[in-house]
C-alpha cells in the first residue's frame, strides 16, 4: 500500500492526492503539520532530508520526494502521462515550469495572506510576488489560445500541477477574471472523472 | 541539427552544453544575452513565452524550454538516464530538488555577487540565500555518503544538473570546503568521458 506524507492545505501535497482519486490507486494519507516541525524532526528527516511535503513512501523505507517527480512516477503507464519522448518532454517542461516560475509566487503569496499575521514583515513581498506571478499567469493564458490543456496529448499531470495552486490563487490576491482561458480551464480540470476539490 | 538558444555564463544553460557534448551530439549554439534584454523580444517570446533560457529546438519551429527537461528529453534512451520507472523517478526527484532548492539560493548568490555592483540593494538578500543554499548542500552531503553520484544508476543527468551551479558556488560565496564528499563528487564529474568546463 502506498503511503502519502502530506499536509491537506498544501497544494503540492493535493497534487498527489488528487492523481490517487483519479488513477483509483488506494492508499493511505499520513497528516505531517510542517507549521508544528514535525517535517523537522530526526525521524521525518531520516525519510526525506529535505524536510518537505510531500513524500512517497512505495513499500517498507522506500521513498520518493518532490511533488511532480511523484506525479511522474505514478502516472508512469496511465494515460495521464504519455509515452512518446517528445510529448513527454513538453509534460515535463510545464512540470518544471510550473516548480520554479509558478510556484515560488502564487503559493507564497496565498502562505502570506492565509497564514501569516497581518503585520508580518514578509508581507512586503507582496507587490513582487503579485509582478511574478501575474506572468505565469499570461504564460498559462497564452498557452490555454492553443490548447484545451498544457500537453498536447491532453490532460494530464501537467495541468494536475498547475491546477493545484493556480485553483486557490486568489488566496494570495490574484485577481483570475483577467485570465478567462485559465477559468475555462480550471472548470475543464473540475468536470474530469475522479476530480476531487481541495479539503482546506 | 539542435538549435541552443543560451548564455554561456548560465549554469542552466551549461547544463545543456555538457550533456550534448558528452553524449557527442552535434548542435548550433546561439548566445542570446539576457542582460540585454535579448531574451524579452518579441521574436525571442515568440519562441518561449517564458523569456527563459535555455531553449532547445529540435526542428524549425518546434521549442523546448526548462534546462532540466531538456536534459530529459536528450538523454532519453543513453546510459545517462535510466529506463527504469524507479530509478527514473530518482533522478527527477534530484532535478526538481535542483531547481526548486539549491538553484534559486545557490544560483542567485553567485549572480548578485557576480554581476551587480556591491551596493546594490538585493546583496541584503544574501545572508537568507547563504543560509537556505547551505541546506541544500548539506542534502546533498548526505546523499553523497551513501553512494558516488547522485542517482542510485551512476551518473548521469541528476549529475549534470547538480554541477551546474554547485562547481560555482564559491562565486556566491558559498565556502565548499566544509562538504569534502560534494568536492569528491565534482571532481568525479569532471573526470567523465567528454566533461567540458563552463568558459565564463
Amino acid at each position: 500500500m502506498l503511503t502519502v506524507y502530506g499536509m491537506k492545505s498544501s497544494g503540492n501535497c493535493y497534487k498527489v492526492q488528487l492523481l490517487l482519486e483519479q488513477l483509483g490507486r488506494p492508499y493511505r494519507w499520513v497528516e505531517i503539520d510542517s507549521a508544528a516541525g514535525e517535517t523537522r524532526t530526526p525521524q521525518y528527516l531520516a525519510m526525506n532530508p529535505n524536510g518537505k511535503v510531500p513524500l512517497l513512501e512505495v513499500e517498507a523505507g522506500r521513498y520518493l520526494a518532490e511533488s511532480n517527480a511523484i506525479l511522474c512516477y505514478l502516472a508512469e503507464g496511465s494515460p495521464l502521462l504519455p509515452q512518446d519522448t517528445w510529448q513527454r518532454a513538453q509534460v515535463l517542461q510545464w512540470l518544471f515550469f510550473e516548480q520554479y516560475s509558478h510556484e515560488p509566487y502564487i503559493a507564497v503569496a496565498r502562505f502570506i495572506c492565509r497564514w501569516l499575521p497581518a503585520d508580518h514583515p514578509r508581507r512586503a513581498d507582496l507587490p513582487r510576488l503579485h509582478e511574478r506571478g501575474a506572468q505565469a499567469l499570461a504564460v498559462m493564458e497564452r498557452q490555454l489560445a492553443q490548447q484545451p490543456f498544457f500537453a498536447e496529448s491532453g490532460y494530464g499531470i501537467a495541468d494536475i500541477a498547475l491546477f493545484a495552486y493556480t485553483h486557490a490563487a486568489a488566496d494570495g490576491g490574484f485577481d483570475l477574471s483577467a485570465y478567462p482561458r485559465i477559468n475555462a480551464w480550471l472548470d475543464r480540470v473540475r468536470a474530469q472523472p475522479g476530480f476531487v476539490a481541495q479539503q482546506v
